[in-house]
This record gives C-alpha cells, structure tokens and sequence, in this order.
C-alpha cells in the first residue's frame, strides 16, 4: 500500500497501525538480536509505551522472547534484551530440485527443525506437487505433533516465475512451459492433508537469496545478490530489503547475461550465455567433450580435487568466467553482498579463488568499496530454507 | 522514513499526513494528467472531501491547475480534469559536461523554459562550480523576473557521486578524485547571488535517466534503465519508482561491465568494458587508429552517414556490442523500459541497427516480455533537465 493510502487508513483504522508498527519492531529484532525495549523506542520513532504494548503482543503471540539479561554490577534494572522466538512459530519452505524435492522446517531464525529430501525423475507439474504435498504433509504433522504453529509454506522452483507468483514461465529442467502453479499446489497440499496456509512460489535463486538475507545477514546489509551455480546458473537480487522480481518477475537471470558474443550455444536459444561458461554442464563438457550426460558434481570435485589436469583447468576457466560475471553484477547493481552458492562451489579453491582473482584484476577505480563476497551458508538446503525464510520475509514486510 | 514511524506520527501530525497525501496526488496526476478529484479519490483510497481540501490547497501553491472540462451533452456537471501546472513553478537543472556547462529550466510538465550553455574547459572543481554557478544565477534571475517560484536546482557531473550526493568519486574525464562538491556547489551559488534553494548533485546518466522517468513515460512504467553513450558509457537505473544508487552510489556503471575477458584496456584500469567497445572512443579508434584524438561526434556521424566503409563497419561493429550490453541488462534487471541515449545515438540506423538486430538474436525464450527499447527524448539536454526532474521526482517522493 503507497504511503498515501496509509495516512488516511491510518488515522481512523488501530489495527493497521498496530500491524505496521509490529512488523517494524520485529524487522528491527530480526537484524539485531538482543535489542531492548528501549532501543526499539529510539530506532522506531514510537514512544515507549507503545513499544511496551507491542512487544508484549509479539512475546504472546510466539514472535518474540526475552533472553537473559546481561549480567552487570552497575545499579538499576538491566534492559531486558529481546529476539525472535525460536520456539513457537514454525516456517516451511520447500525446493523441486531437478532431480530431488526437499521440504524443511525452520524457526524463525533459521535453525532447521526437521527435513526430507526424496529423489524423483522430471515429471508432469501436478504430479510432482502432489509428491510434494505429500513431503509437506509429513513435516507438517510432525511439527503439529511437536506444538509448534505453522506461519506459511513457501516453494523454489528452477525456473521463471511470474512476480505474483501464480504462473511458472519456463523451467528448462523439467520441461514445463507457462503453466499455473499456484492454484494447483494449494489444491494439493489440501488433498495431503495440510491445514490452510498461506502459500507462496518463487524463483530457486530468489528463495536462495531470501535465506541468506532473512537469516544470514547482519543490520547493514539490504542489498544483496546471490549466484545459484549449478547444471544452470541463476541469480537473486535483494534491493532496498525486497526481492527484485522486475518487470515481470524474469530479473536476476544472470546466467543467460551474455560473457561472449557469438559464443557456445546455449540451452536457451542464445549463445555465449554465462551458463555456457560457469555450470556443471559447461565444466563437463570441457572435460568430456561431450554435452551428454553432464558428470555430476562429486564426480567433478573429485576429480579436480585429484589433480586431474584437464579437470582443474576446466575448473579454472569456469572461475574466470565466474569473475567476469561477478564484476559485471557489481558494477550494474553496487550490491552490499555478493553471496556464492550451489553445487558448482563444491569444486573448491581451483574454482573460487580463479574467480576472485579474476574480479580482483576486473574492478575498477572508481569504486568507494568493493562489494563482500561470501560463500553460501545454507549448502544444499539455501532454496528451501530461503523458500522458509520467504514465508518470515513477507510477514515482516506487511 | 519507514512506515512503522509514519504510523505513530501520523495519528498526531495532521500537516505530516497532508504533506504525504500531497505528495500521492501529485504522483497521480503526473502519472496521468488529466485525472478528475473523483478519480483521485478511488485510486488514492482517499476520501473525496480530503481529495478537494487537498487539490484546492495544491492549486492554491501553484503545482495543480484545472485543465478545461471536457464537452459533452450529457445531464449534469461534468469532472474537471487537472493537470501539474505548467506556468507557475520552476525547477532548475545543470550539467558539468566534459567540455560545456549546461542550466536548463523547466516547467513541472518538462517543458524547457530557457537554457543556457558555455563551452569550458575541463578545469579543478571550484572555478568549474564558479562557472556554473554563474550560468544558473542568470537562469535563477531571468526565471524570478518573469514571476516564476523556483523549486530548487539540481546538478549531473560526468563521474560517481556517494549515496548522499555529497562527494564525487571519480570524474575520470574532469580529473576530479573524491572531492566534496554539495557544499562548494552551495556556496558558489550564494555568491552568485542564487537565492537559498534545496541543491541536489547526481551522476549524469542517472540524471538522464530521471528525464525519461519523470517527464518521458506513462503511468505504467516503474522501472526504467537509461544508456548514456557518447566519450564514455553509463547507466542510470529506476526501480520501484526510485533512482537505484547501490550500496555505495555507483550502481548502473554498466559501461564498465566486462563484454570480452582480457579485451581492450580501459580507461578505468580494467580490460574488456562495455565502454571499450561502444563509445564514441571505441569508434573514433576502430577508424583511425589511434585512441587521441578522439573524433567529435558529427564528424564520426558524417562518416557513417557518408557511407565511409571503415566508419559503418566501426559504427556496426559498436552497435552489436550495444545489443550484447542490451541484454545483459535486461537478463539482469527485466525493466520495463530501455532508453538509448548520449551523442552515440547520432551514428543513426547503421549503429542502433546492428544493435537491436544483435539484442533480438540473444533473447532468450524464457521471458514472459520483451522489454519496451526507445530513444532518448530530450537529445543533448537529457542530463539537465533530468537534473531538474530530479527536484521535482524529489518533491514527489516526500
């Protein structure tokens, strides 16, 4: 809702109010843990009885808890330092790999309180949500049978996604082409049995990002770009502390950004694509000479690992690549955060430090900063645990 | 400010809400002259007694004026269309080029209702900000006897400017390195005898790309990405109706993207930039042979134009690197709109040719869009009066 529709809303509506100033509290809480009642008050702007009325909703309600109080021999009461509740409200996100679906369960700081992968072949739309509904209904109950109340459900795909997140554009992978999905998977989460619950889908690398931005990032940081390197390759991009979807949810496709014009043909249609140049698909074709089947990625590390002279030099010539794209993210976007991540990290130094020290040579003068590179913190759940994170993300941005 | 502290304000600053309120109505109507206060009132959210109260007073200061109220033969009195009004306020904007000072003044439509330009040579930053200063007095001066009110006075330089528009980084062409510029710029234009108005400092493209968002587009485009193309290349990107800066204020420096890994080196002590290909430079070396002196940009226009053989071939060759930028930044980013800009565009079909052809062969089949590609509309002027958007987008985003 633009501010001007607040003003007047909120002159002669309380609840909207409440529910604007609850959400900024917990946002504050979620980037600094341990703040008190006191230091919401000055950071909010709200007066202190106000701050006091909504904190104690917020602990009733299961969004925030009182941890210990510092200890201290100064005189007077100590403010009471508060933190989201990791106990009561429950989160779950899930991903539909190529090849896996994975469901886990987070507390609202991310801590993985159950998962269950399931390997399945590329299969039509409805029944791979019905096979995942099932996954769904399992951590579901097991979380009911534990007392925790469940806040939402959230799905990555590997694919376009439009930016209400009804439809699925195009997901190369698994072969589905401009199909609704949103409506389909609430249909199949209640045929498993899963109370209502708000549901949302997005994009693989945007949940992604989502995970390392809702849990993974200190106060400083509302930009941030993550890189999903996989058999594909694909971005996220958090701007201004919301997910950039674009005009029409496709941005952050970084991996079909063009690294050389005329170059190898892509699975896209176009040539020269980054995907050519930086995934487990390009990394296997430099070894075998053969576009089919792409060596998986442990098979790779392995053999990289070992020494393997034409495997390290694919691995480096990857990395290369890798660089030039991370120079060119950072010179379009100037993101906090540039965070590295998927399947293709795997593949260790020989990889990773051919890309940073290509970025390094790459950047230019001009710069106040340079943006922090890090690697990924969530490993193989950073989709579903960012789709779980996506869930805490919307209710904090209300 | 965040909405949780408009929350508690807004219950008890009634000038606060009418200043958002405000605000909203401007936005409304710039969007789409010609909406009525009804119409106002149901996409606001607003009532439409707070609508009238607050369009009387916006008429009143002089930024709304009834249009004339369509005829018709039907019963009853028809909505009196409104518009921003186009003869009372004024907004003052500038360029630091690389060899010409440029003051522009507007109108609220971006109508140009005077400007004034001098050739100078690249000089330290205070006797440049001394010249400027002079040329924006007499525009200041020229604008008040005429009996306009002048809103404030925004300035493009030609480099990186931090978040804040405080401080330029780097303005490789003027030789300036992280220098304060917002403070210099405002005494320079008291001694002027400028009387005190607001004073904003931004990058050029980015100004440019203001031009196109404030006074160029229709009501539907929220994200925009301008190409500034003439001795360098930049970028100027709006998302969400905000100019995006990046952490540190030098995002959308897509003409240092990489296009080729160990390409030609640039400028900025990279290899391979966007601007090693595209710009004026690129060309003026593809032709001669040598990088100084760079030709001047009707002389290159000529050529092409002329049909030189060596020229087209250079102007082809720099547009299918454009398509090749082109995508990058939509996989990137999927704006809306893309605005071609900056003397470049003077090489005609040969250069913007090759261009789209290129950027149309790279589309990739996932989108749901192709992304909107149009011309610059302001020419030469497009920093200034962007400059001068700039005061305007400012006000409106109160």
């Amino acid at each position: 809702m633009p501010p001007s529709e607040h003003a007047e809303a909120l002159t002669g509506n309380q609840s909207l109010i409440k529910r604007i100033n609850s959400a900024a509290i917990l946002r504050l809480v979620r980037q600094e843990a341990g703040l008190s009642r006191a230091d919401l008050a000055k950071r909010s702007g709200l007066t202190k009885s106000t701050v006091s009325l909504l904190v104690q909703e917020l602990i009733d309600e299961g969004w925030l808890c009182e941890s210990e109080a510092p200890v201290s021999n100064a005189v007077g009461r100590r403010p009471t330092p508060l933190q989201l509740d990791p106990s009561r409200l429950a989160l779950l996100g899930a991903e539909i790999g190529v090849d896996y679906l994975n469901v886990v369960a987070c507390n609202l700081q991310g801590k993985l309180l159950g998962s269950c992968q399931q390997p399945y072949s590329p299969s039509d739309l409805g029944s791979t949500l019905t096979a995942l509904a099932g996954l769904i209904a399992q951590q579901d109950a097991s979380l009911c049978a534990q007392g925790w109340r469940v806040l939402g459900i959230s799905v990555g795909v590997p694919g376009t996604v439009d930016v209400h997140g009804h439809r699925v554009g195009m997901v190369p992978n698994l072969g589905w082409h401009h199909q609704d999905i949103e409506q389909p998977l609430c249909k199949a989460l209640k045929r498993a049995g899963v109370r209502q619950s708000p549901v949302k889908v997005l994009n693989e690398a945007n949940a992604a990002a989502l995970s390392e931005y809702v849990f993974g990032t200190g106060a400083q940081t509302n930009s941030l770009v993550y890189l999903s390197m996989g058999i594909g390759v694909g971005g996220g991009i958090v701007l201004g502390d919301r997910l950039h979807l674009g005009h029409d949810g496709t941005a952050g496709e970084v991996g079909h950004t063009v690294l050389q014009l005329d170059g190898p043909p892509c699975r896209c249609g176009s040539r020269g694509c980054a995907e050519t140049f930086i995934s487990q698909r390009a990394v296997s074709l430099d070894i075998t000479g053969t576009p089919d089947p792409v060596l998986p990625i442990d098979e790779l590390a392995r053999r990289v690992a070992g020494g393997d002279a034409t495997a390290v030099a694919a691995a480096r010539r990857a990395g290369r690549y890798l660089g030039m794209l991370m120079q060119n993210i950072c010179n379009m976007l100037d993101p906090a955060v540039l965070v590295l991540g998927g399947p293709m990290v795997q593949l260790g130094p020989v990889f990773l430090d051919a890309a940073r020290e290509c970025f390094a040579g790459l950047q230019a003068r001009y710069a106040f900063h340079t943006t922090e590179v890090r690697h990924c913190r969530f490993g193989i759940n950073a989709c579903a645990v960012g789709a779980a994170g996506a869930v805490l993300h919307e209710a904090l941005m209300a």
